[in-house]
């Protein structure tokens, strides 16, 4: 559960990741990167785990790292295997995923988080540093790829991935918690300005062009697509970005849709854990935890037009070949 | 305040109006239609008293009836005059609403509520019977028509306009407080799904036709307008209304500006009160009382194109004159 810290201004502080370690090719940290070694701990409610989801299915790690989807939600106790057979998740053998934040660090009494990346020997936590998390299944498992995997994270366009990574970021990935999260009215409204300003940069950035950076998906377009996807359902209303919709905006809605028909995207979005979680667990912001019916969705599989603006999803690489059903 | 009152199926229960007295124009009840004599008493934020609102101006009444618009924001004992110099309203003397209803009802203890037709002399209310205030300006205060006003109600279309009018009510007007009051997922639900199928019907039958009764403006669209107006202000995320915006449904979207572009209309909506009150004053809703900073409404003055399905708003009236400022 995204903790709802606020500062004097009444500003969103988000907590950072206590846990950083790396997994490696070379075997230069503890953790080498080994196939069948390690557990990847989402929510599907989560954009932050959401990404790890999508770049594990894009780049074919699947039998490389196993999947642990958690409840949507939580307790007191923060995230939990309520979704598997007794309440345990069949690989770790825990209830709850602070068992392995515990197993880590015994004395720790922070925030547990998705995704996190969990030893299967140990049942240790390895990370929950999800910038980093990604990326590294990128660079550091490319040994362990399918074959065609694309690669998200090109050397050539790293500097401009990250230069967006980190304006979205702040003023999107972020900002929505900012706005949402806001305990002043000052604090909110400075948020909403600054995501609809991001927002209206990158439609001017996308009206032209299929992708965010270079001709084909990086992780910029995976960064800013757990949250667009997120946008209608939670965000908008229940977060207060309401400028106006996602599907209002021509070109981030057709960009939107884009991804989401792209091979790989759509199975690893669920819109009942998305509404379920925010609405419900956040009931600071609604108190009758009653969810939402709409938005309709229906319009994210429309046709989007986008092929017209050239650029290729995957370049030399090819899609997922089955995409049908997580993990 | 409307009260939020549900019942053992978590369904909202508007309660009644204690004051249904009639004005009527030859005196056959206690009180006659006297230019002068009565006060409404409203709040620009609520629907059911910006209907009298808006019937008053159309109708040109203004001279005949005065207006005390309250602050959107009421306190524990509800709608107050502190918009007023020292807080109290210039000809009834009164800061509360309330004071106007013990007048009436020493012994009263239940809600208070807008629009409010209070006799000036005595200070008491006379009606809070919202859906007879408005028919009874049309037909009971005719002799003090402005020349030129419209038939709002008339005589050939009644029994039409009552029976659009009570869809209108339960499903639409009343149906977003439904869905927003709810306290069960079950009633909310049934709430929603009512109201959506109540748009569509009023999307087929607008479709092809300019008003809901007729070929001119008549009760019929007022009482839908002052709702629709609300809706993506409000009733859309914080009611949780939001299968697609106003501004989603194309029929309905345009419908309600040519209203809205209508003289009269424009000038007896303020957004403003309408977004600070729902969102600070119903703060079981809302807990942090941040008023969100959306939608933008620049669409509202944008051409609507529905002059093309014929009708003439006012029939074989004309426009209000003068429609600069309230009251």
């Amino acid at each position: 559960m995204t903790k709802l810290t606020t500062n004097d201004a009444g500003e969103f502080v988000r907590g950072g990741n206590r846990f950083d370690a790396r997994i490696t090719a070379d075997g230069s940290s503890t953790w080498p990167a080994e196939p069948g070694r390690y557990r990847l701990v989402v929510s599907l409610a989560c954009p932050w785990a959401s990404r790890a989801v999508l770049v594990r299915r894009l780049l074919g790690l699947e039998d490389a790292i196993s999947l642990a989807v958690a409840d949507p939600i939580q307790d007191e106790r923060s995230w939990r295997f309520t979704l598997d057979s007794e309440g345990r998740d069949p690989i770790l053998g825990i209830e709850f995923l602070a068992e392995a934040y515990a197993a880590a660090d015994p004395g720790y009494d922070g925030g547990v988080s998705v995704p996190a990346v969990v030893d299967v020997p140990t049942g240790q936590v390895v990370t929950n540093d999800y910038p980093r998390i990604t990326l590294d299944f990128s660079t550091e498992w490319r040994a362990h790829h399918r074959s065609g995997a694309p690669d998200l994270y090109p050397e050539a366009w790293r500097d401009e991935i990250d230069e967006v990574n980190e304006l979205v970021f702040r003023d999107v990935n972020n900002g929505v918690y900012r706005a949402g999260f806001a305990s002043s009215q000052e604090a909110y409204e400075r948020a909403y300005r600054e995501l609809f300003e991001r927002l209206d940069w990158l439609t001017s950035r996308l009206a032209a062009r299929r992708y965010l950076v270079g001709d084909h998906i990086t992780e910029a377009d995976i960064r800013l697509f757990t949250t667009l996807v997120r946008f209608d359902p939670v965000y908008h209303g229940h977060f207060k970005c309401n400028r106006e919709k996602l599907a209002e905006n021509p070109v981030l809605w057709a960009y939107a849709r884009d991804l989401y028909q792209t091979p790989g995207f759509a199975g690893t979005v669920n819109f009942d854990h998305i509404k379920r979680h925010y609405y419900q667990v956040l009931h600071q912001l609604n108190p009758s935890r009653i969810v939402p019916a709409g938005p309709d969705l229906s319009g994210w599989t429309e046709p989007h037009g986008r092929e017209a603006l050239g650029g290729t999803p995957f370049g030399d690489g090819t899609p997922p070949p089955d995409v049908s059903a997580l993990p």
